[in-house]
């Protein structure tokens, strides 16, 4: 190794200036920092074979020195400042982790730098690096979700209505005209089609009897349907906060959610994931890209250990 | 039960003449069939009774008489005929097979379906009916990827590389200019950063010595990425066939799919599957709407137990 050179996979130390490595190659590639006794590729060699991540690392580095931003190469994160400041002179905006195409990112894990992220006032940002060496960035942050749907507590009970399958149909006339108003189900002729997600909600909420008390109805509908329980329960969370929810499935979301009750277009798109979840990148990249396409935020939502439901919201990030 | 009414899974004989359950309820519906004795509720409950999948092969059954077709029921697929023709005019030209948004189908079942439907020189439509009774068809078939695309053979070693994590750089000039016009990795300032999958097909092909020899490398890039021997040999079937592949990260894949080497946008977006994979039908419908809206075709490839690799196409279909 080059005297004046001292390499570690934290840093660089060049004629007793220390360096991120990132840095340090940035600067010996655009020929402003000078290397007495070692060629480029022999100091890049070394410096990446000190950590496997490096050329990733780098990769994200100039991406957004190009751009034009001031950016500080952490061991976990890396700290990003707004356009057009340089490091140290105002705090960092952003910090950034870095991923590749090839990993997966548990959903605990991205609820885990969400918080740390809020515990240090930032914004948390995921670069992920392709195989074809392009980086694409996405803001990862708690979902905020509300709605201002309100509906009048109905307790009359549903004359007449039965059973079919995954699906309740409602046949007398007054409750059917009342639901479809409140955004339920689908008219099938003079009926209503309900799914049993909303009729476990209208049972919970005493306005439906089927003949089934609603324990007995969850039981039947978690036979007939994956996943009924955790779905059922995102639902009625979000059905509290105000929001009306329909089938995403178009868009290849559990959920489609709107803020108020005349709104034309859904505002969110939900997709409920078990807690032990682990996303594949490219499933990422597909969510956020179809939500953004059709002007809608894309919300993972999970149960956690707590019993809370957490909602992680991911878009693309312009820098 | 009424003595005019004789109800099974598969067939409803009212006054003699014997008709699927679904065409009976829709004529009921429509009042063009008239049941003396018994309430359209507690015919439409009975039949619904002795088939739980009644009220989705209902709602299909409506939705493509409402749209003008011809359709009849069978037990396992609905036979639809071309627009405007009535059964037993003409062959049927689809076969349809009925989901529900809660299902999920196996990726090895779609492809048996794909081959009875060759079989029987019909096409394959999958009708998903979401939680919403919505009905989205898709045309299921094997993908046609062929393209125009071949390299001269060139063996020349490359003179100057190194392997940095999962990327490969290439050093000397010649080379980079060589595999860049070969639409192979990216340029980063004056070297070229080639992906594992890159660099294990041109070691392949005798182009590319970094002092390993390929079967090293292979193992190197399996213990590097998941699933990399899966990937790598749908991107080595699909080169042969003359096509050429890039990342398809953006879009949510692993490969964007070019038939030549001056196209400017790809044709085909290709995931890579496991041969145990399950389809959740969210995916499918992200997966194809993100396609369809970058008007390329969503293809899934899967390695079936004879090492062959199988194609699945999947598309949209307005009905």
């Amino acid at each position: 190794m080059d005297d004046k050179a001292q390499i570690t996979e934290e840093s660089v130390i060049i004629d007793g200036e220390k360096l991120s490595p990132e840095e340090a190659v940035f600067l010996l590639e655009k020929g402003r920092l000078k290397l007495k006794g070692m060629e480029r590729e022999v100091f890049l060699s070394k410096v990446s074979s000190t950590n496997p991540d490096f050329i990733i690392r780098y990769m994200v580095y100039t991406d957004l020195k190009e751009r034009g931003y001031a950016v500080k190469p952490g061991r976990v994160f890396f700290w990003l400042y707004p356009r057009g400041a340089r490091a140290g002179d105002k705090p960092a905006k952003y910090i950034i982790i870095i991923r590749r195409e090839s990993d997966s990112i548990p959903v605990k894990e991205l609820d885990r730098l969400i918080n740390s992220a809020r515990n240090m006032r930032k914004e948390l940002i995921l670069a992920i690096v392709d195989d074809e060496s392009d980086v694409t960035y996405y803001v990862v942050g708690e979902a905020r979700l509300e709605g201002s749907h309100h509906e009048e507590e109905d307790e009359t009970p549903i004359a007449s209505c039965s059973v079919a399958g995954d699906r309740v149909l409602v046949h007398d006339r007054a409750t059917v005209e009342r639901l479809h108003k409140n955004m339920y189900g689908k008219l099938m002729g003079d009926r209503l089609v309900l799914s049993l997600i909303e009729t476990a909600y209208l049972l919970q909420h005493g306005a439906c009897t089927g003949g089934r008390d609603i324990e007995q109805f969850l039981e039947y509908a978690a036979s007939k349907t994956r996943d009924f329980k955790a779905k059922f329960d995102v639902y009625c969370d979000l059905r509290a906060k105000g929001l009306i929810l329909k089938t995403g499935f178009k868009f290849g979301s559990h959920f489609r959610v709107y803020t108020a009750s005349q709104q034309k277009h859904s505002s969110f798109l939900v997709y409920v994931v078990p807690p032990d979840y682990i996303f594949a990148t490219h499933e990422l990249a597909r969510a956020v890209r179809l939500a953004h396409g059709v002007k809608k935020r894309m919300v993972f939502a999970y149960n956690d250990t707590n019993h809370r439901i957490r909602y992680i919201d991911i878009g693309r990030k312009k820098l």
